[in-house]
């Protein structure tokens, strides 16, 4: 059996091996990517994101022990240095989700948001379609913040939940600024926190003032209070998430298709900025350029990056 | 006067104009860029980040007044959806930030975290450059999370402050897996707050940990604790930046060409990355290749991101 084959299967340590390749940079993970992408598409895949501190993955860890109870397979990516999956959080975290690391029928990957040159997006997205290509019925991805780089993780995503927590006001003012438009499910978690039903409240304004627009004027954005630690809610979100994939599933209609191209139209373009620097670099060293003697150039004022930058283009593009 | 002369002499109007084609990502603005180069280097760059919520933008008013008061000019930068530089906060922080705006000695620029697809720290860069080019003394940028893009920009400062507030266990957590090496200076604001003394005891075991090996051995990060609202801690902080830039300043040592070094490099990988990308679309987009061609058949399964990646690679590059 050839490595596709294996991916295919589902063999856990050829998807593993292929996503520490991916994680690496290696570059014949492309030829592999290549090969697998025609039997990608039949994910489902949801993004979670919020700040450090805002019960992310105990949420994760909940909604992937539900999508089990149902017999669906799981894959997780946790793009979060705060994730317990990854080791940031505390020891009782870590020991909850050991639940899954026993679970065949889950499969658990964290991604390093170091070291990666921008390549992050690039490299959840590559991951997703190796999870995908395995046969997981579902992938949770957990991801922090409202940078640039979560925007497009999150835009890969069929089903977007922001998470936040009671009392936060600046935090629903970042939605509202930076990321309302790809939210479908907003959850406020810690939910016996004091507070909560303003959070609430807020975000319905919110939603009232302008998520409903950009969620197409179909789908009504839905607001679910949790309690992850204790379970509370969950089935309520688990809900919330299968009522948003029926309603894009249903009918095959344009917003359907739209997702599509949105996913297909960030992930090539991701590639492809990834690739061509990546391209360039090789062939600067190929050709014995320096980088470390443009940098100094740089530093003794020489020359400049916009400078240099345009001759190695000049050199390398036709 | 030409452009660059009108930059250089730190003429407003034509500042904000550069930045604006910046933002808009016009392409003569790298002329201008390229041109105004040998005249950057001088100014002081500090960085602040943190979670949305944890007053960044209170901190930055503070130190911009405190720089103002020591006659020198100040750019900011805030890239943060939240800010209320960007017009994100409640009125209250837009009021208070506006007695910057009637002094000319202050410069403020917000930039947009959607739209720019991975150029955000390209643009954050390039506007520093600008900025530094037209006499700003202190360049302070706000910037939030800890996404790479942020550890791009956070890293083309001189100084960075990592800010945080009482009762963030998790935060402080983050700063630990994710960016704890950038920090040289971190900061507990809202230090009124209930456990304000605790995130003080595990930031400095965390800098006993390993920030101060990151830091060099020679710089011991210096934490400190702010009511930015009312003024507490600021002078303090103050000092601390200060102090920090002596640090690196005062004999021309190793460490302060490492840290040129690293701004050289991350300023050309990045405009590097974000240039070729561009002039590949362009170039596509000249040849009537359409963009919404490939993605179509992407989602038809036709072909795969990879493969038309490796295409288009393989007809651009020489």
């Amino acid at each position: 059996m050839d490595i596709i084959e294996q991916v295919v299967s589902g063999d856990v340590r050829t998807v593993a091996r292929i996503l520490r390749d991916i994680d690496d940079e290696i570059p014949s993970a492309m030829d592999v990517l290549r090969e697998l992408y025609p039997h990608t598409g039949k994910s489902y895949v949801v993004g979670f994101t919020g700040s450090p501190g805002v019960g992310k993955s105990a949420l994760v860890d909940q909604i992937a022990t539900n999508y089990r109870k149902a017999a669906k397979t799981v894959g997780i990516l946790a793009v979060d240095p705060t994730s317990p999956f990854t080791g940031g959080a505390i020891l009782g975290d870590r020991i909850r989700m050991q639940r899954h690391f026993l679970d065949p029928g889950v499969f658990i990957r964290s991604l390093a948001t170091r070291g990666h040159f921008g390549g992050l997006s690039r490299s959840t997205n590559d991951m997703v379609n190796v999870l995908d290509a395995a046969g997981k019925d579902v992938i949770l991805i957990e991801t922090v913040g409202v940078g640039q780089d979560e925007v497009e993780i999150v835009n890969s995503a069929h089903t977007t939940v922001l998470v936040t927590i009671p009392g936060m006001g600046d935090e629903i003012q970042a939605i509202k600024a930076g990321i309302m438009e790809i939210g479908n499910i907003f959850v406020v978690n810690k939910a016996d926190r004091e507070g909560s039903r303003k959070t609430v409240r807020e975000l319905m304004n919110m939603i009232e003032l302008g998520a409903r627009r950009h969620n197409g004027g179909e789908w009504e954005p839905q607001i679910v209070e949790t309690e992850a630690i204790k379970g509370r809610g969950i089935e309520e979100l688990y809900e919330a998430i299968e009522k948003h994939r029926a309603y894009l599933l249903a009918t095959h209609t344009e917003k359907w298709r739209e997702i599509l191209q949105k996913r297909a139209r960030m992930q090539f373009l991701v590639v492809l900025k990834d690739q061509a620097f990546r391209t360039i670099l090789e062939r600067l060293e190929g050709r014995g350029d320096s980088l470390d003697e443009m940098v100094q150039k740089i530093v003794d004022k020489e020359s400049d990056p916009y400078t240099i930058v345009q001759q190695i283009i000049d050199k390398e593009l036709k």
